[in-house]
């Protein structure tokens, strides 16, 4: 583990800071230096098919310079997975994508998992990989984009969405974007409901962490 | 993470420090403590479809008692699951299961998956899980059980079935029984033929270790 995971961000951003809150949780939970870059001329990030079909073309070329740069693997850390089957049979470093880490750990814990959204208009990715395992999808009521999810008002919405998840039977959570992440939801919806929340970008730092030897060089 | 994840094999073993291998596995890679029981009366485990019928009995009531004891997770340290869906329904703490652990953690590493399996009688559980991702099972020649794969020829024979599906496109690597993860063959699999591979044993405790709260607490 000399070297660094490359992380991409699939919103445009001006402050090097902003981009570099996904690579800092993961630096934070599991010891990995990060670089991390966004996409260019996407202010509103992904938030349905066509924005995913422009941003796939962006996040290549970057994922495939990191790659040059020495990234040991490559994180694309956004629900929805855009370009990780492109890039993995591009690439020769192992590719995680949020979206199928967070539904893939979520499936290591427990027989029935409930998915917090954040809008209506969600990728179905991370549902479409729960199956028949999903027992639900849950949206905080109000919230329109993750600025809201800062208010107090947007936490308890979401608070009060999960707690439906929880009744209707869900064993463990997944939170489908990271907007949760940023606002540090999942340790909070443990407490209060004794489930397991599943945080986006833990999962991917988790996976990723396991990819470049985490497992192994500890042991 | 004041207490123990507890661990239960499903093979009958005398020796305590036999029992504990996992554990102590875990305990290493992970730092978490363990705490490890064996199920009584099965000195061959779980083979086929009535040894595991026969298994699930004696699991729950373990599995209960360790979580009277304090644990704070259970891992069912087989790549079958036997008894995680009983035992999820009836305990109010995570239970991890090391087929699905694997099975789901390839899942977030890659597009095509391959298995290696002990033998061809094994349990199709993982590969199951897998679905339309698995590219193939590989079974190394002339092995009939765990002692075979200790030897020289035994190893080689688990290279050479693991090339075999590299080479039929696996982006990633299953090590289907936990025989594996005893002769360490994950790393030296990794360094041969660069994809990543899931050692069971590994995966049920990364995945145990966020469930207890190791993405947070070091966060």
């Amino acid at each position: 583990m000399t070297n660094f995971v490359g992380v991409i961000r699939v919103l445009t951003l001006d402050d090097p800071e902003m981009v570099a809150t996904h690579g800092r949780q993961i630096e934070r939970k599991y010891g990995l230096a990060t670089r991390s870059r966004c996409i260019p001329d996407q202010r509103r990030g992904i938030y349905d098919a066509e924005s995913e079909r422009l941003a796939i073309p962006k996040i290549v070329p970057l994922a495939k310079q990191l790659a040059e740069e020495g990234a040991a693997a490559i994180v694309v850390s956004c629900a929805a997975d855009p370009g990780v089957p492109e890039l993995r049979r591009e690439l020769r470093i192992p590719v995680i994508g949020g979206g199928s880490a967070v539904a893939h750990l979520a499936l290591s814990l427990a027989e029935r998992v409930g998915v917090l959204e954040l809008t209506e208009t969600a990728d179905p990715f991370v549902q479409q990989l729960l199956g028949g395992k999903l027992v639900g999808v849950g949206i905080p009521e109000g919230v329109k984009d993750t600025t809201d999810l800062m208010t107090d008002w947007g936490r308890e919405a979401a608070l009060k969405a999960a707690g439906r998840l929880v009744e209707s039977g869900a064993g463990a959570l997944v939170l489908a974007c990271t907007g949760y992440s940023t606002i540090g939801l999942a340790p909070e919806l443990r407490r209060r409901f004794g489930v397991v929340a599943v945080d986006p970008v833990d999962a991917e730092g988790l996976v990723v962490w396991y990819a470049v030897g985490g497992g192994t060089a500890v042991g």
